[in-house]
C-alpha cells in the first residue's frame, strides 16, 4: 500500500454541475486497475471488522462499487434507485436537498431481514440520501453497520447525519 | 456450472414501467453471490477471447458489472452518462428512443486510445443506447470489441443494431 494516494486519482472540476461547486471525480481511479485493486482492498480492510453479509448500492455511482465489495465478502447487493425505476413492490422515503426533496426506492422483497448492511456511494456529502437509505433498510428488516464511501466532503456535516459508522477513502475539507 | 441456470435469478415484472412491458429484473441475481460469481464467470469465459483492455458501463445499471468485470480482467473501466452527468470536456451521441430522442456522454480524455474496449449494461433491447456508445469510444481512439450483457431480448432486433458481436448471459425471444 506504500505510496499509494488514492487523492491522486481523484480529479477536480471547478463550478460543475452549478457555479462555487468544485465536483471531486472519481474517473481517474475507475481507469486504473492497480489503483482500484488497492481502493478496494482498503475498502476490505476497513469493512471487514462489520462482517457484512450485504451490500446497498445507491444509484447511482453507488453501483459501481457494490457489486465489486459484495463479491470480495462473498455475500449478495441490491440496489437504491430513485423513483419509477425499480419494478415490484416498493418500499420509499423522502429526502430533502438544497431545493425541493427527492425520493429513494427499494424492493420490499429484498432478502435482508436480519442482515448485516453496509451502504455504499462514491461520496458523502450532506447525508440526505444515506439517512433515506437507512431507514428504508431496516423497513424491511436489514440491519445498517456501516456507510462506506470513496470521497468524504467533510465540510457539509454529513457523517453526524448518518447516524452509523463511516469509512471513507478520501476525505476533503 | 452444472445446473446452473442464471434465468432462474431474473425476475418478470408485467406492465413495467408502462403496460404491455415485461419488465426483466436482475434484483435476484444480484442478490446471490453464488448466482453472481458464476454468472460473471461465464462473462469471463466469453469474454476472454476478445482480450479485453478496458470496460465501459452504460449508466446506470452497466454500472454493476462495468468495474467487476474490469476487475477479473485487471484492467480499468470508465463511465458512458446521460447529460449532466460527468464532467469536463465530454464528448456526446443522440440517439433514437421510441418517442423522442436522449443523448450519452463520455469524458473526452478517458483514457482509451488503442485499447480494445468491452460495452457492458445488464440488458440489450432495440440497440440503440450500444450503439452511440460506440460511436463515442470510436470518436476517442477506443476499439469496441464487444457487447456484452445479462439479458438479451431477441425480438427486439439489438443484435443487427449494434454492429459488433453480442455475449449474452440470458436470451428471451
Amino acid at each position: 500500500m506504500t505510496d499509494f494516494n488514492i487523492e491522486d486519482y481523484i480529479a477536480a472540476y471547478p463550478d460543475f454541475p452549478i457555479e462555487g461547486i468544485l465536483f471531486r471525480d472519481i474517473s481517474p481511479l475507475l481507469a486504473s486497475h492497480d489503483a482500484m485493486s488497492k481502493a478496494m482492498d482498503q475498502f476490505y480492510d476497513q469493512l471487514a471488522p462489520f462482517k457484512p453479509e450485504g451490500f446497498a448500492g445507491i444509484e447511482s455511482r453507488g453501483f459501481l462499487f457494490s457489486t465489486l465489495m459484495a463479491d470480495r465478502f462473498g455475500c449478495g447487493s441490491f440496489m437504491l434507485r430513485k423513483p419509477g425505476k425499480l419494478p415490484g413492490d416498493l418500499v420509499r422515503e423522502s429526502y430533502a436537498l438544497e431545493y425541493g426533496k427527492n425520493e429513494l426506492t427499494m424492493q420490499a422483497n429484498t432478502p435482508i431481514k436480519g442482515k448485516r448492511i453496509v451502504l455504499i456511494d462514491d461520496l458523502l456529502a450532506t447525508g440526505g440520501t444515506v439517512k433515506a437509505a437507512k431507514s428504508l433498510i431496516q423497513s424491511v428488516g436489514g440491519q445498517t453497520v456501516a456507510c462506506a464511501v470513496v470521497i468524504h466532503l467533510a465540510d457539509l456535516g454529513g457523517q453526524d447525519v448518518i447516524d452509523m459508522p463511516l469509512v471513507a477513502l478520501a476525505t476533503y475539507d
